[in-house]
Formats: C-alpha cells, sequence, structure tokens
C-alpha cells in the first residue's frame, strides 16, 4: 500500500494546513535567524532550549528526531492559542568517514502532526511519502522541492527512510538514506505517539488546576456579560 | 461489524451514564451563557483557556477536536470528587468557497468517554454511530436529535465522519460529512487515548505528593475518628 | 485461551508478590479504620483525596474502577522507596431497582500491576480469572476466597467480568457479573495502561530536575565516601 | 524470527552509540563510586533517588527492572543536552532457597533504549538477543561479556529471559534465567513505553511554559547577533 501525502496548497483561508511546508519557508529564508527574534515570547528558556535527539547512525547517512515544541499567541482574554503546530524534526547528515558525519551538510524535514499520524500507523509492509516545498507561497515556489520516503526492506525487517532535495536554483539534487531496524522504529513511533498531544499544545489540557463547582452560588442567575469570552466560545451554540 | 450506542435514558437515579447529552443541554440551552459563570470556581484561568485544537479541513467541511476537561466539586472533607466527567468535543463546519468555511453554523458533538472508547478500538472495517439528544430530560426531549457516524471508506483508507442533526422544532435537517484519512485519524486516536485519563480525572491519581509510610507510629492504635473521611471511605468495605 | 492466575503463597521471604492479597487483608480486616492512620504520612493531602471512578452501569450490577496509589518509605539517606505497590481497584454493586444500585453491598477487588498486564493484553477470544484471598497468611485464610473472572461475550463484542465472593465462615456465595462492551473495554485498558507506571511509581522517574554532568570537575578524584548511597547502589557492581 | 542485535564499536566519533556499554564500563570500574560525585550535578536528589522496580519472582531467579534517568549537561547559552541517554536496568538475582534470593551475587544489563525498542516490539514467537561488553574500548575489552536473550515459551504464553554473563578473567561463566508470563511481559511493555521518552530526556520538550508570540513586535526587525543560540542552531538552514 502506498499512502500519498500531496504538498497542500492553502488559498486565502486564514488557516494553514501545510505548516510543515511553512517551517521549511522559515527555515530555508533564515527567517529565524533575521526576524526570529520577533516571534519569541517572554520566556525563550525552559523548554525549547532542549537538546534531546534520538540518533540513528547508519554506514552512509545520520538521522536524528527530535520534537519542535509548538508556538502559542495570547489572546486579549489572556486565553493561549496555538498559533502554530509544532512539528516532528528529521535532521539527514551525511557520513564523510566511518562514523563520522558532515552535520555541516544536514538537511531537514519537519514531520507535521497528520504526517506523524501517517508514520506510526504505517504496517511492516507499507510504504509513504510526504513532499514538501520549503518556498511554498512565495515567488521562489518550486525552486526546492523535498520529498521523504518510507519503504519496507526487503525482508520487512524494517525500513529505507530517504529524503530528496532538489534544489532548481542551485542545479542540486541529494539524496539521503537510512535503513532503519523495526526497533528503531519502534522507538521512533513510540516517542512521536509520546510527542504528538505535546505537538499540538495538548499537555495544556490538564486538571492540576481543576475547574471546580462553585456549589453555593450554583442556582444563582449571574451576569453573562462577566463570564470570560473563551469559556463563551468553549460552550457556545 | 456495526456498533451501535443506543441514547441512554437515565431514570430518577442519582448517576447520568449519557453526560453527553447533558452537555449538549447544557449547549444548547445557552446554559454556559447565562447561568454559566455560577458553574465555574475559583480558577477559570490556568486549563479550560487554552485553544489547541486538531483540524481536519476538507472540500465540503473541516472538522475538529478537543477535549473539555471534567469539572470537579471539593467535598466537605476537601477531597476532590469529579462532577461530570470531561468530553472530547468536535465541531463541524459546512465549507462556503475553497478553504473557507463558516464557523458561524457549526455544530457541535461530544464525545463521552465510552464513546471515545468505541472510536480508538475501531478495526479498519469497522463502523459506529452515536446519537444523542440535547434536550434530553426536559420538555423539549426529541426535538434536536443528533447523530454521529463512522464509516469505513471504500479502500478502508480511512473513515466517512458525519454529523446528522435533526431538528424538528426548526424543521431542518442538516449532514455535514468529512472524509477522515487513517493519518489523521491515528492522530485523533493517539491523541484522544492521551486524553482519556485526562477527561476522566485520573491524571490527579500521581505520586507527585507521595503517600509515606510514617515508619515510627505503624505499631501504634491510633483514633480511628481522626481518620479522613475520604480515606476511610477509599478502603471501606 | 484460558490464563489463570494462581494465588501466590509468599513464604517468609520479605518481599510479597500478591500485594492485592495484603490489600483485601487491610480491607476485609479494616486496618485502615483501625491503625489506618498510622501508615498515612505527613501528606494525606493532594493526591490521594481524589474520587475519579470510572463506572459502567448495567441491568443487574455496576462496575466501577480507579487507581490505588502506591505507598512510599522515605530511607535513611532520604531516598524513596515503593513500600507497596498500588493496585487497579474493581467495585461491584447489586442493581436494587432500575438504575439503582445498593453501593453498601459493594464488593472489591483490587487488581495487581500484573493482572492488569494480563487484562491489557486479553485478545478479543480469551479470558482470564484471578484468585484472591484476602485473609491469606492469617489464621483465616481460606474463609473468604474471592475470584475474578473476565470471559468473551459469545459474539466477541466484549467480556462479562464476574466477581464471586464465597464467604465459609458467613455461608455466604455471592457473583456479581457485569457484561462489558469492547468500548467499555477500551476505555479500561487506555486508563489502565495509563495508571500502570504510576501503581509502580514510575511517575517519579523524570527529568523535570535533571541530573547535571558537573563539567567543571568532572577530573577531580572526589571523595567515595561521600557519594549518596542510593547513587551508590543504583550503579553499583 | 531472530533479531540480532550486534556490539556496536564506535570509532573516534565524538557520539557513542553502543552507551549501555558504556554504562557497564562506568559500573565495572566503580566509575560511579570513585570519581561519580562529579558526575552529579546541583540537585542529586529528587528523581534519582527513587526506588521503584518491577519485581518478577520466579523459581531459579529474580528479575527486577527500572529505569536510569539520562544525564545532561549545560551548554554555555544556558540550553541542556542530553550527555548520556537513559537505559532501563534489568537485575538478575539466582535463588537460594524457596522464595530467597541472593542480592549479593546480582547481575546487571542496562537495555539501550534502541534495545527496549527491540523488546516492545516482539511479537508472540520473536526472539532478540543483545551483547554487551562492560569493558570495550579499554585494554580489558573482551574479558567480560554478557548477552540477553528473549526466547518464546514452548507455548508462546510467554518468554524466557536469559541473561548469560562470560568472565575470562575470572573463568566464570554465569547463566540467569527467569521465564516470564504474557502478563509479566505485559506491564513490561507497557511501563518500558511510558519511560522510553524520560529515558531519552524528551519529557522535558513540553508546554508548561510555551513558546509565544509577542504579537507587538511580529513586524519588527530585529538584531539577529541578539538572537539565543540555541533557537538559531534549532531552526538553521
Amino acid at each position: 500500500m502506498m499512502k500519498l501525502a500531496r504538498v497542500l496548497k492553502p488559498g486565502t483561508s486564514g488557516r494553514i494546513s501545510a505548516r510543515s511546508d511553512l517551517m521549511d519557508v522559515l527555515c530555508s529564508n533564515g527567517f529565524f535567524n533575521q526576524v526570529g527574534i520577533s516571534t519569541i515570547g517572554q520566556n525563550v528558556g525552559a523548554n525549547d532550549r532542549i537538546h534531546a535527539q534520538y540518533y540513528v547512525y547508519k554506514g552512509k547517512a545520520a538521522l536524528s528526531a527530535c520534537p519542535v515544541l509548538p508556538r502559542f499567541t495570547k489572546l486579549n482574554n489572556g486565553a493561549l492559542k496555538v498559533d502554530r503546530p509544532g512539528a516532528m524534526m528529521l535532521t539527514f547528515s551525511p557520513a564523510v568517514a566511518e562514523r563520522k558525519y558532515d552535520w555541516a551538510r544536514k538537511q531537514l524535514f519537519a514531520l507535521s502532526v497528520t504526517e506523524v499520524g501517517s508514520l506510526i500507523t504505517l504496517g511492516t509492509k507499507d510504504s509513504c511519502e510526504f513532499f514538501h516545498d520549503p518556498s511554498i507561497r512565495t515567488s521562489a515556489a518550486g525552486q526546492v522541492r523535498k520529498s521523504l520516503s518510507v519503504k519496507p526492506l526487503m525482508d520487512c525487517s524494517g525500513y529505507f527512510i530517504s529524503l530528496n532535495v532538489v534544489n532548481n536554483a542551485l542545479q542540486t539534487n541529494e539524496r539521503l538514506t537510512v535503513p532503519i531496524t523495526s526497533a528503531e522504529f519502534a522507538v521512533m513511533c513510540t516517542t512521536f505517539r509520546f510527542a504528538l498531544p505535546i505537538l499540538m499544545g495538548w499537555d495544556r489540557y490538564n486538571n492540576s488546576q481543576p475547574l471546580l463547582l462553585n456549589v453555593g452560588v450554583t442556582t444563582a442567575k449571574l451576569d453573562a456579560s462577566k463570564l470570560p469570552k473563551s469559556i463563551e466560545s468553549e460552550w457556545d451554540r
């Protein structure tokens, strides 16, 4: 079975589903280098300054994976809204000698939440392929095309994960392939499953400060205009 | 296989199993708008003011999902009790143009904990259907009927999720259908599994403040009347 | 397939594997009522004063499930040790009228960690049965025998969960049976999986306060006698 | 199917994939006893001073399992980097009498993250075997060889887990075998899955302090030189 994920081309709608393309835009444009700090709020600190990759070192290339956290905006009423979902960042680096990898020539591929869903449901005989255009919705659209393919090994004991980057401007065509054992794939699937709710911001839904029924006033008719907007919209209709 | 979830009609028993119907009651009655604030305790803040939906945009409609946290009451002894379990809120909105959706015409369906259990155990060839009456146990019972059906795509590569809302008072009959890929369904199942214990309030069971054996007094016969009631009832028999 | 869990009869070994029998001892002896407070440390509060059960109401009986947290002891070096693993407490109550249950006649069965493992790995055609003697290792051993059986429904769409309590002293023999749909079983399995690490105290293993390599002194030969005992024993041999 | 995990022999590359061998080095060298304290940062306390093992007691030996947390280093910019991934520590102890085990003769085997991946994906008829050399990359390499094998029971109702330790220096050859039921294996797999992200340090990726879009300055062109290094490298290229 071949699952095919097309590049979605969002129109003028406010919402973008192909978020991971946007990530590539930001990366390839050096957005985070040049104006990136403007997207960072008061707490650059704690959470995104963790370096905890899962590394797989193989003969021709190394692959690493780590979560990229979502970004929130603070609404006027104080509520937090996911502004940009997180992603699972895959990094490929070519081998330059035995067990030596050239991290300067690394290639990135940011799996969206749904692409992660595709990976974690992959059967041992299944394939899937994802296409990203890092310059989507800019004048440079189509110049760089990335595709990530996951194909079963002959004996179904794992997968080939290949990243192909075609750069028409530089006239380069690079392919980095890492064979993955079923054990390594199990680590990925297990930790990607763990990460999915976090990429979506759902770890903020918890009962550490539970919503309490204020028994004493349940029958009172209180002024709806004082109801916090976020609660209204949550329960609206 | 067709799993069929009937609308349970609780009698005079204090406990209600069809909690998600109650949610629809609250929603359709504008309960949360009018007297809603009376159900909100001292901490409206932190947790329920998060907007983190999983969105699926398709040709005819968009579907989004997010958890609704349970509500607790504080017992006289200070213990917290789940007063109303949480739910997984599904929101359907019709498309009005390419990639434009009319969120004002959205329809809600609050999956109960057990309905979530039905979804996450669905095989690739299985169907299920849930019925809700938002006006259950009121004089308006039967006026609005909602049904959510999940049916496999022809090639079992995903599901059709359809919400049908029949409003006898307004004489309207609306059906919103969103085709879901297996990747999108995997995202839902994974994050719904993550959310289930939270919807039930079980994330409050943890060892951050572990129950300690007070070694020095284990043999002392202490006054049972001073034993906290909640502990007594926990171990009671 | 019939999985059979025998009652383990621990000898004089300091460790007890049939912890859930001990729980029944404590319950049936009213241990927690009479001397129970001696087992409660300085923080009765936060965690174990939560009432968040998963309820299943059926025609002849109701079943509820909730985790019972493990108990820790504080070692001389300040480390925490699991003194008694947690359990998954199942409560059965007979129906006395339509949707009315007699909670005063409830029967408890505390699933051990391994019994939970047995449940969550149960195939749709599998059965399992567990035996507990609440008075094990006392002079009253054998007087009360509890057995919990889980058997597939005819069409494999769920299970019958039955608790049988034979009390030779009172000459009573009570059986409470609750049919469980696969959706309800999925809720149990999902939340029992969530709870397992907590029952074992493993949620205390986390990196909220990460173990740091103190780079500046890595080459120094420090006095081993000052090494905390718990660390020594962890890495010993 | 026989999954075979070879001992990886890392070259001069800065990164070591066979971390669990290193753990055995540290253990066998008494590293943690002698210079161990130098690897402990300011917070020995909280997390690694937990004793919460999963014990399986059988006729000829007992097996226990618990997570060993990863170790972090603090980079100059304040970011935390996983310096040494965690492991799942298995401990085998021989039986010396009925239900009595000689913990002084215990043998350790630290499963790496990928070896845990191999275990949790094991089918009921699958086997796997791991080899560790605790003295790898020292002059004593090859003197002690440990191998852990997991083989299905005849009726596929569980596994034999065997640890074989060959010590050429002492001319000893010890084998400790514990039969594991499918219920016990389910407990292990479930809790190992829970622990995997923690062993990798991924539990530090969360939204407790969410990255906020600082709306007011999004269009400003800020000085890239002030961008925190860790963010730059995260999004680089």
